[in-house]
Protein backbone atom coordinates (compact mmCIF):
# COMPACT_ATOMS: atom_id res chain seq x y z
CA UNK A 1 0.00 0.00 0.00
CA UNK A 2 1.37 3.66 -0.78
CA UNK A 3 -0.56 6.04 1.12
CA UNK A 4 -1.56 8.87 -1.08
CA UNK A 5 -1.29 11.72 1.64
CA UNK A 6 1.79 13.20 3.98
CA UNK A 7 2.46 10.19 5.94
CA UNK A 8 2.69 12.70 9.05
CA UNK A 9 -1.02 12.72 8.82
CA UNK A 10 -1.53 8.71 9.78
CA UNK A 11 -1.98 6.96 13.18
CA UNK A 12 1.69 5.91 14.02
CA UNK A 13 0.07 1.98 13.79
CA UNK A 14 -1.26 2.84 10.31
CA UNK A 15 1.40 -0.77 9.17
CA UNK A 16 -0.46 -2.41 12.13
CA UNK A 17 -4.21 -1.38 11.58
CA UNK A 18 -3.47 -2.58 7.70
CA UNK A 19 -2.07 -6.12 8.63
CA UNK A 20 -4.74 -6.19 11.24
CA UNK A 21 -7.44 -6.28 8.30
CA UNK A 22 -5.39 -8.66 6.77
CA UNK A 23 -5.19 -10.82 9.73
CA UNK A 24 -8.96 -10.25 10.03
CA UNK A 25 -9.25 -11.90 6.48
CA UNK A 26 -7.16 -14.51 6.96
CA UNK A 27 -9.50 -15.65 10.16
CA UNK A 28 -12.57 -15.18 8.35
CA UNK A 29 -10.95 -18.32 6.02
CA UNK A 30 -10.09 -20.53 8.93
CA UNK A 31 -13.15 -20.61 10.23
CA UNK A 32 -15.16 -20.72 6.91
CA UNK A 33 -17.23 -17.48 6.77
CA UNK A 34 -16.82 -16.28 3.65
CA UNK A 35 -13.86 -15.33 1.24
CA UNK A 36 -10.42 -13.77 1.79
CA UNK A 37 -11.48 -10.31 3.11
CA UNK A 38 -11.04 -8.23 5.96
CA UNK A 39 -11.97 -4.92 7.31
CA UNK A 40 -10.99 -2.76 10.64
CA UNK A 41 -12.27 0.60 11.70
CA UNK A 42 -10.68 3.15 13.69
CA UNK A 43 -11.39 6.29 15.51
CA UNK A 44 -9.17 9.39 14.57
CA UNK A 45 -6.62 8.30 17.21
CA UNK A 46 -5.74 5.30 14.95
CA UNK A 47 -8.09 3.07 18.01
CA UNK A 48 -10.15 -0.03 16.75
CA UNK A 49 -13.48 0.76 17.30
CA UNK A 50 -14.70 -2.49 14.81
CA UNK A 51 -13.29 -5.34 12.62
CA UNK A 52 -15.09 -7.81 10.25
CA UNK A 53 -14.35 -10.37 7.53
CA UNK A 54 -16.43 -11.66 4.82
CA UNK A 55 -19.60 -13.52 6.74
CA UNK A 56 -21.35 -14.18 2.90
CA UNK A 57 -20.87 -18.20 3.12
CA UNK A 58 -21.67 -18.21 6.79
CA UNK A 59 -24.87 -16.00 6.76
CA UNK A 60 -25.92 -16.62 3.22
CA UNK A 61 -26.27 -13.42 3.00
CA UNK A 62 -24.61 -11.66 -0.60
CA UNK A 63 -24.19 -8.36 1.47
CA UNK A 64 -22.12 -9.39 4.30
CA UNK A 65 -18.55 -8.10 2.71
CA UNK A 66 -16.01 -7.63 5.24
CA UNK A 67 -16.58 -3.87 4.86
CA UNK A 68 -20.22 -4.29 5.50
CA UNK A 69 -19.71 -6.06 8.54
CA UNK A 70 -17.32 -3.67 10.30
CA UNK A 71 -19.57 -0.89 8.97
CA UNK A 72 -22.54 -2.49 10.95
CA UNK A 73 -19.98 -3.84 14.06
CA UNK A 74 -18.44 0.18 14.50
CA UNK A 75 -22.44 1.54 14.37
CA UNK A 76 -23.58 -1.19 16.84
CA UNK A 77 -20.32 -0.59 18.69
CA UNK A 78 -20.89 3.43 18.92
CA UNK A 79 -24.33 3.49 18.38
CA UNK A 80 -25.25 5.87 15.57
CA UNK A 81 -24.78 5.38 11.93
CA UNK A 82 -22.77 7.95 11.04
CA UNK A 83 -19.18 7.25 10.94
CA UNK A 84 -17.07 10.63 10.44
CA UNK A 85 -14.11 10.94 12.27
CA UNK A 86 -13.13 7.28 11.60
CA UNK A 87 -11.36 5.76 8.96
CA UNK A 88 -11.48 2.38 6.84
CA UNK A 89 -8.42 -0.03 6.48
CA UNK A 90 -9.48 -2.97 4.15
CA UNK A 91 -7.49 -5.72 2.94
CA UNK A 92 -8.61 -4.96 -0.56
CA UNK A 93 -10.30 -2.52 -3.05
CA UNK A 94 -14.26 -1.82 -2.04
CA UNK A 95 -16.51 -3.31 -4.48
CA UNK A 96 -19.30 -0.67 -5.80
CA UNK A 97 -21.72 -2.25 -2.90
CA UNK A 98 -18.85 -1.70 0.47
CA UNK A 99 -17.36 1.77 -1.66
CA UNK A 100 -20.85 3.09 -1.38
CA UNK A 101 -21.37 1.96 1.83
CA UNK A 102 -18.19 3.45 2.95
CA UNK A 103 -19.70 6.47 1.38
CA UNK A 104 -23.11 6.62 3.33
CA UNK A 105 -20.90 6.15 6.87
CA UNK A 106 -19.07 9.17 5.93
CA UNK A 107 -15.50 7.77 6.81
CA UNK A 108 -12.62 10.45 6.82
CA UNK A 109 -10.39 8.34 4.91
CA UNK A 110 -10.35 4.66 3.63
CA UNK A 111 -7.21 2.48 2.86
CA UNK A 112 -6.78 -0.95 1.07
CA UNK A 113 -3.91 -3.09 0.86
CA UNK A 114 -4.27 -4.74 -2.52
CA UNK A 115 -6.31 -4.18 -5.98
CA UNK A 116 -9.16 -6.25 -7.34
CA UNK A 117 -6.47 -7.03 -9.99
CA UNK A 118 -3.68 -7.98 -7.26
CA UNK A 119 -6.11 -10.64 -5.48
CA UNK A 120 -6.88 -12.22 -8.96
CA UNK A 121 -10.56 -11.51 -8.63
CA UNK A 122 -11.37 -13.31 -11.69
CA UNK A 123 -14.68 -13.89 -10.79
CA UNK A 124 -15.73 -10.80 -9.92
CA UNK A 125 -19.28 -9.96 -11.47
CA UNK A 126 -19.63 -5.93 -10.71
CA UNK B 1 -42.73 3.23 -14.22
CA UNK B 2 -42.02 2.56 -18.00
CA UNK B 3 -41.15 -1.56 -18.12
CA UNK B 4 -38.35 -2.11 -21.35
CA UNK B 5 -39.33 -5.28 -21.69
CA UNK B 6 -42.39 -6.73 -23.59
CA UNK B 7 -45.29 -6.79 -20.98
CA UNK B 8 -45.84 -9.95 -21.81
CA UNK B 9 -43.14 -11.41 -19.93
CA UNK B 10 -43.91 -9.40 -16.43
CA UNK B 11 -45.85 -11.18 -13.47
CA UNK B 12 -49.78 -10.44 -14.23
CA UNK B 13 -49.59 -8.57 -10.58
CA UNK B 14 -46.91 -6.48 -11.92
CA UNK B 15 -48.11 -2.76 -10.94
CA UNK B 16 -49.57 -4.25 -7.86
CA UNK B 17 -45.96 -5.77 -6.77
CA UNK B 18 -44.79 -1.88 -7.80
CA UNK B 19 -47.40 -0.47 -5.76
CA UNK B 20 -46.38 -2.92 -2.75
CA UNK B 21 -43.05 -1.51 -3.11
CA UNK B 22 -44.49 2.20 -2.40
CA UNK B 23 -46.95 0.64 0.25
CA UNK B 24 -43.66 -0.62 2.44
CA UNK B 25 -41.79 2.85 1.92
CA UNK B 26 -44.91 4.58 3.68
CA UNK B 27 -44.98 2.08 6.42
CA UNK B 28 -41.30 2.55 7.14
CA UNK B 29 -41.99 6.12 7.20
CA UNK B 30 -44.90 5.62 9.42
CA UNK B 31 -43.41 3.82 11.99
CA UNK B 32 -40.57 6.25 11.97
CA UNK B 33 -37.72 3.41 10.69
CA UNK B 34 -36.19 5.40 7.95
CA UNK B 35 -36.02 7.61 5.01
CA UNK B 36 -39.21 7.06 2.21
CA UNK B 37 -37.70 3.41 0.54
CA UNK B 38 -39.40 0.13 0.12
CA UNK B 39 -38.87 -2.62 -1.87
CA UNK B 40 -40.22 -6.08 -2.44
CA UNK B 41 -38.45 -9.21 -3.74
CA UNK B 42 -40.40 -12.05 -5.56
CA UNK B 43 -40.30 -15.27 -7.24
CA UNK B 44 -40.27 -16.25 -11.34
CA UNK B 45 -44.16 -16.67 -10.63
CA UNK B 46 -44.65 -12.94 -8.92
CA UNK B 47 -45.17 -14.63 -5.36
CA UNK B 48 -43.62 -12.30 -3.06
CA UNK B 49 -40.58 -13.77 -0.69
CA UNK B 50 -39.50 -11.01 1.28
CA UNK B 51 -40.37 -6.91 1.91
CA UNK B 52 -37.84 -4.20 3.05
CA UNK B 53 -38.26 -0.09 3.96
CA UNK B 54 -35.39 1.88 5.05
CA UNK B 55 -34.29 1.36 8.29
CA UNK B 56 -31.53 3.29 8.75
CA UNK B 57 -32.80 5.42 11.75
CA UNK B 58 -34.37 2.94 13.85
CA UNK B 59 -31.25 0.34 13.56
CA UNK B 60 -28.54 3.13 13.45
CA UNK B 61 -27.08 1.38 10.59
CA UNK B 62 -26.19 3.58 7.50
CA UNK B 63 -26.49 0.14 5.21
CA UNK B 64 -29.73 -0.68 5.96
CA UNK B 65 -31.74 0.61 2.71
CA UNK B 66 -34.93 -0.52 1.57
CA UNK B 67 -33.00 -3.06 -1.10
CA UNK B 68 -30.74 -3.97 1.56
CA UNK B 69 -33.49 -4.90 4.06
CA UNK B 70 -35.71 -6.58 1.41
CA UNK B 71 -32.20 -8.62 0.40
CA UNK B 72 -31.75 -9.73 3.62
CA UNK B 73 -34.91 -10.74 4.64
CA UNK B 74 -35.24 -12.69 1.31
CA UNK B 75 -31.69 -14.76 2.16
CA UNK B 76 -32.96 -15.07 5.71
CA UNK B 77 -36.30 -16.74 4.67
CA UNK B 78 -34.62 -18.70 1.50
CA UNK B 79 -31.73 -20.01 3.63
CA UNK B 80 -29.67 -18.85 0.61
CA UNK B 81 -27.55 -15.90 -0.78
CA UNK B 82 -27.93 -15.90 -4.59
CA UNK B 83 -31.12 -14.81 -5.30
CA UNK B 84 -31.15 -15.48 -9.05
CA UNK B 85 -34.99 -16.29 -10.04
CA UNK B 86 -36.04 -13.43 -8.53
CA UNK B 87 -36.61 -9.99 -9.32
CA UNK B 88 -36.59 -6.46 -7.00
CA UNK B 89 -39.28 -3.93 -7.12
CA UNK B 90 -38.03 -0.92 -5.50
CA UNK B 91 -40.00 2.54 -5.04
CA UNK B 92 -36.41 4.36 -6.53
CA UNK B 93 -33.60 3.84 -8.38
CA UNK B 94 -31.44 2.23 -6.19
CA UNK B 95 -28.13 3.96 -4.82
CA UNK B 96 -24.75 2.44 -5.64
CA UNK B 97 -24.67 0.36 -2.78
CA UNK B 98 -28.13 -0.87 -3.12
CA UNK B 99 -27.52 -1.60 -6.89
CA UNK B 100 -23.89 -3.33 -5.83
CA UNK B 101 -25.67 -5.67 -3.75
CA UNK B 102 -28.29 -6.60 -5.85
CA UNK B 103 -25.32 -7.25 -8.71
CA UNK B 104 -24.29 -9.59 -6.09
CA UNK B 105 -27.90 -11.14 -5.38
CA UNK B 106 -27.96 -12.04 -9.22
CA UNK B 107 -31.72 -10.40 -9.68
CA UNK B 108 -33.21 -11.74 -13.01
CA UNK B 109 -34.49 -7.97 -12.97
CA UNK B 110 -35.17 -4.72 -11.39
CA UNK B 111 -37.92 -2.79 -11.71
CA UNK B 112 -38.05 0.98 -9.71
CA UNK B 113 -40.65 3.51 -9.41
CA UNK B 114 -38.99 6.84 -9.71
CA UNK B 115 -35.48 8.16 -10.30
CA UNK B 116 -33.79 9.91 -7.86
CA UNK B 117 -34.30 13.09 -9.31
CA UNK B 118 -38.21 12.96 -9.32
CA UNK B 119 -38.28 12.35 -5.84
CA UNK B 120 -35.87 15.05 -5.23
CA UNK B 121 -33.41 13.84 -3.13
CA UNK B 122 -31.26 16.94 -3.18
CA UNK B 123 -29.31 15.89 0.02
CA UNK B 124 -27.77 12.39 -2.01
CA UNK B 125 -24.33 12.37 -1.45
CA UNK B 126 -22.96 9.19 -3.58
Amino acid sequence: MTPSVDDKSLPPNHKELMAEAVAEACRGVECGDGGPFGAVIVDNKGNVVAKGHNMVLVTKDPTMHAEMTAIRNACKALGKFDLSGHTLYTSCYPCPMCMGASLWARFDAIYYGATAQQVRLDDIII
